[in-house]
């Protein structure tokens, strides 16, 4: 106890403040009879002075709070939204309440975890797809907030996703199998999801390896995520003298893009080339796109219950794999020429 | 006041959970020292009463919970997306929580209806895109819960939306001006929003009446809402003897649906059918859908602005109307022969 350095301590808060010890605590612990100024004054020199709140020092960290806060990166997306859905069927159930933080860009994300000590409003953080690093990992530890993540593998906390890797071989082993050699595939970078990436890229190289194609590193483009990035990209693909007989796009929507290229190229699909996703996106059967069905529905139920059995303490023999499955339509189809 | 019939009192909600006055305030108002279980038997016989929080007699009600509750119906839809992205730009610049509801059907919302009272967690509701009763405005007017509505057009109280009406005559008076004068329509009913559709159906009977052609009752079929019923009434419309060339449909997801039947059917598009939708859903441009642009986004900023002139209590001086805008692609043509 002695060694450790100093730490900044209620009583320092309030002094700053220039409140009492009782005020202070009342402000920081959400509790009534504190006029709003003085709540935010409190609250702002916590947060200047990195002040965390003691899991000793307050009710809040007894884990009834009865709330639990997820960080989103993307609102607007389908994934997203169908993660939360799952997440909220479960976390309602247990009558927790569901406090939402669109965290867009890296700063909103190191803005909620720079505010969230001196708050302490949850007891618990679920990461809908992007990765908490070490630092906010041990914050968040140290506060006894407990975090789990749904959508996107990770190996330091608790996590439900699919297995990247084995939903990409479903899509590139089906055009193998359909006799294409020819076969490119468009990389989406995505900055939340790298290991996502390199998963869905890494089983296009061994999946052709196993069948004896040689890559051609003219075939694998790469783009940031979205369906706009994929029709430039598939433009790419096309002015090559040896174009591709089949497109492996690492979501719907970059296939969506490359289909509309390939379009207003007057080719036809999948005579002239064939094309799969992975995702099953809502228009994907609108689209008659073959593609790689994944449930984020149930990749947040299942992220919500294993939160649930963490803040019971019950033990944690779970399994973090939501499978995938490889759902055939009508854009891919054999190549025109046998190959050789 | 002697006229007011016996009204559940705090004192009766202590007595009947077999607590002290105290206690039965605190666990009401969320704030610190109740035990978990007391407070969840306190807040049941709240429910079970019926009871109020009254304005006067919690902190609560002074507008400091610092929370605003959003329901939505539909996480996983962009629409509803986006707006949760606008409404949470705003209100987090104002260092507001916010709570997130999913209510996807009635009975959630009557739930979510039924419990607020004995909570009264937030300062106010956000609706997004459904109607909220009058019982049910009542009943927030009581707790001083401020109500406003993001997206669907509602004259009761504050929202922000587009012209639904106008948006669909930009769509239908786009075919016309082609020189369409078979014109479908794909009309789709949503149990949450029926005046949204009644007016993208009046725009099609005036923009057809103005322009001299009489509405051909084969012409107009109704599904529910989405791209699978969207694709299921477009097989109706092929089976015509006399066919339309061109198709209006009340919404993106609907118009490709009726996309995938035309071209399974070998038909072309614009050649042999026109297609326009409404919404420019992030999908629509990669299937080169001619559209009406809504932006949900700044719905959602815009009603998270009224909502916050309205908890400042300013005046409510404001333009409810987002603009629509006509986005011509590769769907719509002129019709093959000319029009008698």
């Amino acid at each position: 106890m002695a060694e450790a350095s100093r730490r900044t301590t209620l009583a320092d808060i309030a002094r700053l403040a220039g409140v009492g010890l009782g005020t202070a605590s009342r402000a920081l612990s959400d509790a009534p009879n504190v006029a709003p100024e003085t709540r935010r004054r409190v609250r702002q020199v916590a947060e200047d002075q990195q002040y965390v709140v003691s899991p000793d020092a307050s009710r809040l960290a007894k884990g009834d709070t009865g709330r639990v806060a997820l960080l989103i990166p993307h609102l607007s997306r389908w994934y997203f939204g169908a993660v939360v859905e799952g997440l909220d069927s479960v976390l309602r159930q247990a009558d927790l309440d569901v406090l939402l933080y669109h965290v867009g860009d890296l700063r909103d994300r190191k803005e909620f975890f720079r505010k969230l000590p001196a708050r302490r409003k949850v007891d618990a953080v679920v990461v809908v797809a992007f990765q908490v690093d070490d630092q906010e990992q041990r914050r968040l530890e140290l506060m006894g907030v407990h975090v789990v993540a749904a959508g996107g593998q990770i190996a330091t906390y608790p996590f439900v996703s699919i297995d990247d890797y084995a939903a990409a071989r479903q899509a590139v082993n089906h055009l193998v199998q359909l006799g294409h050699r020819r076969i490119a595939m468009l990389e989406a970078t995505d900055p939340d999801q790298p290991t996502l990436v390199t998963r869905r890229s890494d089983a296009y190289y061994d999946a052709l390896g196993e069948a004896g194609v040689a890559v051609d590193p003219d075939l694998v483009v790469t783009s940031d995520w979205g369906g706009e990035n994929g029709a430039l990209a598939m433009g790419q693909l096309l002015g090559l003298r040896h174009q591709p007989t089949a497109i492996y796009a690492q979501s719907d929507e970059v296939a969506l893009g490359a289909i509309r290229t390939i379009r207003r190229a007057g080719l036809r699909i999948p005579e002239d080339i064939s094309v799969v996703g992975i995702d099953d996106h809502p228009t994907a059967a609108l689209a008659d796109l073959t593609t790689v069905r994944q449930d984020p529905y149930e990749q947040g139920r299942r992220s919500g219950e294993l939160l649930l059995a963490i803040m019971r303490g019950e033990s944690l023999d779970y399994d973090p794999t939501v499978p995938t499955q490889l759902v055939v339509r009508a854009t891919t189809g054999p190549p025109r020429r046998s190959p050789a």
